[in-house]
């Protein structure tokens, strides 16, 4: 290799290890103190940075949420290359789901209600959060399919079920000081289970449907 | 009745008149342009007033959020009322619940999302949110345990589910273009049926628990 070459690739990993420390530090600004209050100055102080140098990593609030959802997306991709080599797909799709409510910290659950109102206003945000939201769609409906134990399982309407319970289990995080995740996620692995064996009326043709 | 008292009276139903006024003006102007970009001018503006004259009625925009969460109370226990003086009490609630579901608009479900975010940081919304909380918690319960059609229902785990159902849906009221209000309410009472009749594993100890 190079010396040319050589250095490109150590400024290229400089750069990647910079903007993934600029991450951290504003995921954890953007947690303590809303996504609203923050501002880039904030930022860059947290990353203990100059605001001239912070602006060449990221330009906007925005940019920084879209990068954390890009790195989201990608340790999502990861753990599921985890999944995939497990031998028991069923049991680590219920431990990955577990890990998910419980890990979820009230902060965390206040940054997502922020960030879904701001896709409310915010087209940029928004299209994010919808190609996030029909990635996961299609993943759940992929693995309800791999492990329903009956035809009645719906995937679809699982999928409508279980997204629902997901999104008022942060909003009940986020609002709730009192809340027991472990009962949360309890019920939710006990209808999933229902569910994937076609036990439960989440459409309007499985056997499951009250007569 | 002596003139005195009949101006007293004549007074305080001026001013409760102008105060739904301004409670529907601000409701419409907060649903078109959000909760955060909406000032109290606006406010002003939108109910004919002088921000003067206004500041009489409510001295803060938390103010009316807090008279409008305490009007819809007002009308949720009018309901209340309705559904008592019905025959079938069960048949009612069903029809409360579609109608809710059914009448929730998107910008209805942004401004919903909009307080639940206030509420992270204002404590006085907060309060509000968690009596309401309470108080809706406890009517369903009351429900469930007079409609209950088996007695493996277990009416605090039936409301987690509900409970968790409802805020997804707004969330994804709020979010989604292509939202299907009619499926998701469709997949909420068939829930709801089998879930009176004891056919949900919502707790750990019915007998719909998966072996």
């Amino acid at each position: 290799m190079s010396a040319g070459v050589s250095t490109v690739i150590d400024v290229g990993r400089g750069h990647a290890a910079r903007r993934e420390h600029i991450l951290d530090a504003a995921e954890t600004c953007f947690i303590r103190n809303g996504f609203h209050r923050t501002t880039m100055l904030d930022l860059a102080k947290a990353a203990a940075m100059s605001a001239g140098n912070f602006y060449r990593y990221f330009s906007s609030k925005e940019a920084i949420v879209l990068g954390l959802a890009e790195r989201k997306r990608e340790r999502g991709i990861a753990m599921l290359g985890e999944l995939e080599k497990s031998g028991d797909r069923r049991a680590a799709f219920f431990g990955i789901l577990t890990r998910i409510f419980l890990d979820l910290t009230p902060e965390a659950a206040v940054l997502r209600l922020d960030i879904w109102s701001e896709a409310t206003r915010n087209p940029a945000i928004a299209a994010m959060t919808e190609s996030s939201e029909a990635e996961t769609r299609a993943w759940f409906i992929d693995m309800f399919e791999a492990l329903a134990t009956s035809p009645d399982c719906d995937p679809p309407a699982l999928y409508a079920l279980v997204s629902h319970l997901l999104k008022g289990v942060i909003v009940d995080r986020a609002l709730t000081p009192d809340f027991d995740p472990a009962a949360a996620v309890a019920q939710m692995l006990r209808l999933l289970e229902a569910g994937l064996g076609g036990r439960l009326p989440t459409s309007s043709d499985t056997t499951g449907t009250p007569s």
